[in-house]
């Protein structure tokens, strides 16, 4: 099958960019003796997990336990849910997959240690915990110092749990400018003055567990850092170009649309609106744009409805009739995934594969 | 099964206020002679596009040939498919469903109604076509005066096509304030002009089809309209109350959430973002918030990332737990019901029913 022959709008992921991003990451870890276990939210898909696992790394990280049902056909040798499970159904099925792969869970409060406790006990599992810090995101997370390490005490003191180390997410740095490098030198000094508390204290921590899209390639600058959790790099997108941690050239997935409507001069309306790109603005900046138009950089995708994207071709340098098909590098790449029900994998103008979005819309 | 059994994060409708808002906008349509002809994107399920047909609605209307294709299964009368279908996949598949049951085509470009002809004579089918008129969005639409009376000359001279009249969507109407009303004053003496415009030429246009939800109960002042398309208007959602349209007591729809974190003091973390609520911001306003808090109206939904919905709490005036549950009506139900795979219809404390979103996602 040929991309021309592709029905849009659809997402396409260039397999050569893709398998380079992959390899690189790969390299990147092994090089500097951190542990990959990159974040399978971006591709929802058992398949590029199999890829990640075969390319190095290894373990898988998820948000949810339906993803974490979904990857076990990856067959990961570790499973980290990197979000608080609450509630007695999320647990059950949680102590499940626990009984067919190592998993750990990423928390903040006694209250989810505990019940995480009470659901290892009665499915007689053992579950690892990572005690999330707040490293200046400002989400989940406790406050460095005596709450980190109370609840740390309260998850080594609670049966069927084991006390696996550190967990933090980094999403306050979006820029590698000299404010995102300084936010950097500040989690370092942060990561060493929590690890000096816990020897003082007396707790081992094994892992500990941090790394975003964004900061990648500067982990191994962070102080006591032992594994990453990378998600978007398989990918790339828009955020990741301007965070200055990819070119243009390493965004493998791209919207391909048709444009349907010329009616209005110096605009044109592709086949993609919120439904197919989400709406998800740029992460760095207050302008109001949703993606980048390869076969026109200097068009201006300015506005989305469900169904409908508005590009203005004021200063497009190109005209486009309707039928015209172009392909769309989004924001942000791990919400239009979850938009979409399968993948194109394409090598040059030949579709090689298409994969399913398996854990696409997986909430609970 | 108790609401209380439902997991989270979920979408859940009141099956009583879906039912009123059913019966409150067939008895306008009847009450006006309107004929009413729903857009069953914002629900995207066969079972509820069955109700709508049963309470009144004489056809549906879907925006792509996919939700046609899963539409039919409500056996309509007549579908629209109000976007233009460009491309020889997607028309070959709208021929197929032309062969079941009456279809018409909101279309904007000569390019458009040839391709469409020429599918339509291969599939010995007749399809109906609408001319798509900009009211005002500038979105699709040629602009009224000479280019909408050639456009329904080229469709009037292409066989297989039947010219069935006009269509348009006055998405630039989102309140219903002084400056709203003036502009469906202004679409009112546009549509007059143009009806005036088909006369002179001796063109008869049959369907004048239009409306939106905010602009719902206004559409019997709207000069020569003949048919309502609404979409949100079952649910109705935050946007729908800002429009002025409905009350907050009108929105049938909330998102099920279970708080996840409360490590930051004046904060919660519930268990939806970006992936369950959409990004979609408020329409009438440049404040960033993402939906209104049953349990705490006070509360402010600030931020989300992908699983992740930030809470302000400061002026909540109520505080809450880790393992709490919330209810949030959000800003666009349409984009949120298109995120999940089920949807649980409640009445009382009791959930009656759960069905699927046949359409979630079906892009093509």
């Amino acid at each position: 099958m040929d991309v021309s022959e592709i029905d849009t709008p659809a997402l396409v992921v260039d397999l050569d960019i893709f398998e380079r991003n992959l390899a690189c990451v790969a390299s990147y870890a092994r090089e500097h003796g951190l542990r990959l276990r990159p974040h399978t939210k971006t591709h929802k898909s058992v398949r590029l997990a199999r890829r990640q696992i075969a390319s190095g790394a290894a373990g898988l990280t998820v948000a949810k336990v339906s993803e974490a049902e979904i990857m076990l056909a990856a067959e990961p040798d570790d499973l980290l849910v990197a979000y608080p499970i609450i509630g007695h159904t999320k647990l059950a099925r949680l102590t499940q997959v626990a009984g067919r792969t190592r998993v750990t869970v990423a928390l903040d409060s006694t209250f989810a240690a505990r019940q995480l406790s009470d659901a290892a006990r009665a499915a007689q599992v053992e579950i690892g915990v990572l005690a999330e810090v707040d490293a200046g995101l400002g989400r989940v997370g406790v406050a460095p110092g005596e709450p980190l390490l109370q609840l740390a005490q309260a998850i080594e003191k609670l049966p069927h749990l084991r006390f696996a180390g550190l967990a933090f997410y980094p999403g306050h740095i979006k820029t590698l400018d000299g404010s995102g490098l300084r936010a950097l030198a500040q989690l370092s000094d942060l990561l060493r003055g929590i690890l000096g508390d816990f020897r003082a204290a007396g707790i081992e921590t094994g892992t500990v567990s941090g790394g975003s899209t964004p900061t990648l390639f500067h982990s191994h600058e962070i102080h006591g850092l032992t594994e990453i959790r990378p998600g978007t790099y398989v990918f790339n997108d828009l955020n990741t170009v301007r965070s200055g941690a990819c070119a243009l050239e390493d965004c493998a997935a791209t919207i391909l649309a048709t444009v349907v409507s010329t009616a209005r001069p110096g605009q044109m309306i592709i086949d993609g609106g919120s439904k197919t790109f989400s709406s998800d603005r740029l992460a760095d900046t207050a302008e109001v744009t949703f993606g980048h138009l390869v076969e026109a950089p200097g068009a201006r995708f300015h506005k989305m409805n469900e169904e409908h994207g508005f590009i203005d071709l004021s200063h497009a340098g190109a005209g486009f009739s309707v039928g015209d098909r172009v392909r769309v590098i989004p924001n942000h790449i791990c919400v239009a995934v979850n938009l979409h029900e399968k993948v194109y994998g394409v090598r040059g103008d030949l579709v090689e594969e298409v994969w399913p979005v398996d854990a696409r819309g997986k909430l609970q």
